[in-house]
Formats: C-alpha cells, sequence, structure tokens
C-alpha cells in the first residue's frame, strides 16, 4: 500500500435544472488536489495551500470531518498528514466542500487498502458536507464520488444513490464574483409547491434521465427546465435571466442555477459550442461590471481520483 | 390498402405509483377489440357488442370523437363503421376509454395508408379521452398507442411523448368491483404539496425511470413508492394496504393504484410469480365479499396493433 496519494477532486453540479436536490452532475474543472500521508500517530493534520483561510481544526474543516467519520471505522492506529490546495473557490455553488471532502476519503481509501466501498464514501464525506452547510445532503458528494450523472434517491432509510452514465456533454460554468448566502438562498424556497406544478416538475426529471440514458440530447434540453427553485432564485442572481438567453443563442442546450449559485452552468453537445457558450456567458457579467470565472469542460466520467501514488 | 381491420387495443397503467398524471405501460391484456370498415358515406356509425350501454351516438363516444378529430384532417370523403366489443370493463382504471380510443385511430390509420405519425394519434384519441373524464390528458393514451413505458413530459405548448421500452415483466392486476368516481378521487387530490415531500416524490420518479432503463429491478421496487397521490385516495379503495403486504409476500416488486383506481397493480419478474401475486390480490377481496377480477400478463411491448386486415 502507498505512504501518500494525491487525489484531484472535481466540481460538481448540484440540482441540474429540475432536479432540486436529487441530481448532481460530476466536472472534470476546476478540481480540489487534497494529498494525504499515512501517519503512525492517529488523528488527522490539515494545512491549506490555498488563500481561502479555511479553517484547519480537524473539527471544523469538512475534509477533516470526513476523515475522523471515516477513521472511526478504521480499527488500526492510523492517522493523516492532509495538504489541500483548493481549485475550487468556496460559495461558488459547484460543490467546493463537496470535493474536498470527497478527495479526502477517497485519498484515505487508498491507503488503506480500499476496503470502503463508494457508497460507504458518500457517507462519511456527508459528515463534512454536514459542517459546511449544516445539513447532511449528498447531491454534489454523489457525483464527486461517482463521478457522471447521480440521482440521490433517498437519503432515509439509508442512503441510496443511483450512479449512472452521462452521454458526451460538455459543460459551461459561469462563476460570477456575488455572495449569495446558502441561508438565503433556501429563505426564498417555497414552503408548498402546487400540485400542477410539482407534476410538470417531476415530468421533466423522468425526461431528463430518459434523455441521459438515451443520449437524447434534444429531450435533455427540453427537460431541463426547474419550475420551482429557479424562478424563486432568479432575483438573488443578477444576470440570469441574460446569462441563458445569450447561452442558447450561441448553441447551449439548456441551463440553470448551479446548486444554490451564483454560479450558471449550460450543458453543449461539444467543446467549441461550449466555449462559445462560456463567452457568452461571461459577457453578461463583464458588462454588468461584475467579476467572474469561465470554466469549460466535459462532464467527469469518475468522481475524485488518485493521481500519484508514492 | 385495406378496406377493413380488426385491432386489439390494450389496457393501460397509468400513474405507476409515483409518476403521477405523467407515467403509462401498456398491458396485454385485457383488451378491447375494434373493427373499422372503410364507407364512401362520411362521418362514423357505431355499434357496441359489449353489454355495457356505452353511448353510441360518435359525439359522446370516446371512439367516435376520436375518429372526428382523424377525419378532420382528411381530407378525401371518406366514414368509417366501426364495431367495439369492449374487453375492459368501463371505470376499472385501466385505461378503458383510452384503449377505446387509441384503438380506433389506430385502426383509421391503416385504413388511410398510415399517414399519422404516433404522436398525431395520440392528439387525435385525447379528443376522445377528454370526452370521457372532461380533460385532455395522454397518461394512458401514450402506452396504448406506442406501448411499452411512456412518459407523458409536457402537455404545453405541444405534447410531448418519451416512448421508452420495458424490460421483461409480468404484471397482475386486481379489478374489485367497487365505484370510485374519477371525480370523487380527484377530489382527495391535495392542492398543494410540501417542497420537501414534492422532492422525494421526484427522487423516486428518477429512479424509476432509471431502474427501467437499466433493467434494475430491485430499482423498480425501491422507486414505485407514491409519498403524496396514493395517501390521499388509500380510503376510496378497501382492502389496499392489504393487498400490499400480500402481493410482496408473494414475491411482486412493488405496485400501487392503476390510474384512479379501484384496479391495484404489481410488477413482477416472472409469471409464476405474478401469477402468484395475483391470486394474493384477489384473496383480499374474496375475503372481503367485493367481486373482482384479476388479469395476468406481460408489460405490452406494443400499443393498440391490428391482427387482421381484409
Amino acid at each position: 500500500m502507498p505512504d501518500s496519494v494525491l487525489v484531484h477532486s472535481p466540481a460538481t453540479l448540484s440540482n441540474l435544472g429540475c432536479g432540486f436536490d436529487v441530481f448532481g452532475l460530476a466536472l472534470t474543472a476546476p478540481y480540489d488536489t487534497v494529498r494525504l500521508t499515512r501517519s503512525a500517530t492517529p488523528g488527522v493534520r490539515i494545512q491549506h495551500l490555498d488563500p481561502y483561510n479555511l479553517p484547519t481544526d480537524p473539527l471544523q474543516n469538512v475534509a477533516g470531518v470526513a476523515l475522523l467519520a471515516l477513521l472511526k471505522e478504521v480499527p488500526e492506529a492510523v492517522g493523516f498528514e492532509v495538504e489541500i490546495m483548493k481549485g475550487i473557490m468556496p460559495g461558488s455553488g459547484v460543490g467546493s466542500s463537496a470535493a474536498s471532502a470527497a478527495g479526502a476519503v477517497v485519498a484515505a481509501n487508498a491507503l488503506l487498502g480500499s476496503r470502503f466501498s463508494r457508497m460507504q464514501l458518500v457517507d462519511f464525506a456527508m459528515e463534512g458536507e454536514a459542517v459546511a452547510s449544516g445539513a447532511r445532503h449528498a447531491d454534489n458528494i454523489a457525483p464527486a464520488i461517482f463521478g457522471g450523472f447521480t440521482v440521490v434517491r433517498a437519503l432515509q432509510p439509508s442512503i441510496d444513490i443511483v450512479a449512472l452514465a452521462a452521454p458526451p456533454l460538455w459543460v459551461a460554468v459561469v462563476h460570477p464574483q456575488i455572495e449569495v448566502k446558502t441561508s438565503d438562498s433556501r429563505k426564498v424556497l417555497p414552503t408548498q409547491v402546487p400540485l400542477g406544478l410539482a407534476v410538470r416538475q417531476w415530468a421533466n426529471v423522468a425526461g431528463l434521465v430518459a434523455g441521459f440514458l438515451t443520449a437524447d440530447y434534444e429531450l435533455i434540453g427540453r427537460s431541463l427546465d426547474d419550475y420551482i427553485v429557479e424562478p424563486a432564485r432568479l432575483p438573488l442572481i443578477p444576470g440570469l435571466a441574460e446569462a441563458r438567453v445569450r447561452a442558447l443563442a450561441a448553441g447551449a442546450i439548456g441551463g440553470g442555477i448551479s446548486g444554490s449559485g451564483p454560479s450558471i452552468f449550460m450543458l453543449n453537445r461539444t467543446e467549441e459550442t461550449a466555449r462559445a457558450v462560456g463567452a457568452a456567458l461571461g459577457s453578461v457579467f463583464a458588462e454588468l461590471g461584475i467579476a467572474f470565472n469561465v470554466y469549460v469542460g466535459p462532464v467527469g466520467t469518475q468522481g475524485a481520483y488518485v493521481v500519484e501514488e508514492i
């Protein structure tokens, strides 16, 4: 078994239009880099090599909490030295905390002879998510561990994740650097939904799963629309409506808010289209005078993965 | 082109657990038999060869209304003599009116050189459904025309039906002969749904589509549960809870109310299990002293189809 492993852990899209709290999609970029080194000293020690001033106390760090949850299931005396270099900006809405937590447990599993299943790794990493957001949720963790397109079918009585292959797709993401507090983005959600609207939403959910599994891009495009969550969050993200208009004009299949925002994603058939769509997304925020980053890359067929073992 | 065609048009399950107003599944039995004969006299003349006293005035008969909608798109002077022998009892909740409407338009299309697409046939047949239920809906029409497993993704701005193959499955249906008025079964539905429950429902919707498309029977079983509509309708169908318990004990994958009831369906891996499940379903209503019919058959890979051309 290696003594030290280096893992790349990708950003992820959650919700994916109509599938609030259920769908996830793995990206390839940006990603966090996590190095874990085995130590004879039990416990977890964390260093951040990035400029984000995240807590390094393992009990307050998403990767630390995830690793401590994993270590509870390890009988032997072992600890980890952890170095994290975040490539994903915290608060961007593309699964930043999930990437660090997932990367850490994938690295730990490689150091421990791959004794845990992916479903167990999701369980550990969710403990990290709970620290970041106050709630155990798996919609970013699932694609960060399994890759591809994921459905969190249930959290109770036990976690049930359906991991599906995605057809070839290129994703363009714009991260406008405005702060959308998760608490605000939760607060605007309706507590009750008209039955007729819920039916339209789950009709799209059905269409989106069918579209992914049959590689029907037109169907994916028709099915992405979110009738419930995006309308409520629209006022929190200036430029969203215009960004969609320009992205579709540039050839995007469709898209929406990534997670609880502020990032916006668009799915595309080809790299060329995705680059044009990325530029179109960026142009909206350039005109608004809001700083932004654009990421373009294919859907990730794997989640967090080991790139180096020593 | 033939002068006369005979069509078998199968019963169908709508809703299919979690997919209220969206999912449909074609059966193979029971079915309606529809004979159409071309006539030089424009218009539609209907005879019913069954004991159900259904209206034979084309403007009040589901097959008649569907055929008149189709004839509006036919420029030449042509009419139809129609004989319908219903094998599906009206009001049973397995798409009785949809079967007659679908069978009629499939037969007419065969007499007219198959000039209409299946999607157009759905559109015509929905006019018949509107007469029967007061609303244009396609959840039974879609499987009756396309066969297999269908998703009515949208009715507006235009009908969007996703027709998918179902894995090999055997269906057991019990029709307890109690009257459940469609108006009553609509009246008990909640007008608003808590967001959290809607999310659980669309997580199951996603799981069910994935289960069908990957032939994952365990996933189908876990995903069928309906958190919103079945709980509201449970009081309308005595024996439902007990029927589910006995069916699962007999080996069923899962099931629920068919359409708005009173029929109950259960999905099964094999014919042998389906027959045992059918007997288990029947035993509940035998003990309750309620007359019932049980149907067992494979999922229908085609909808209404021509069995004879003259």
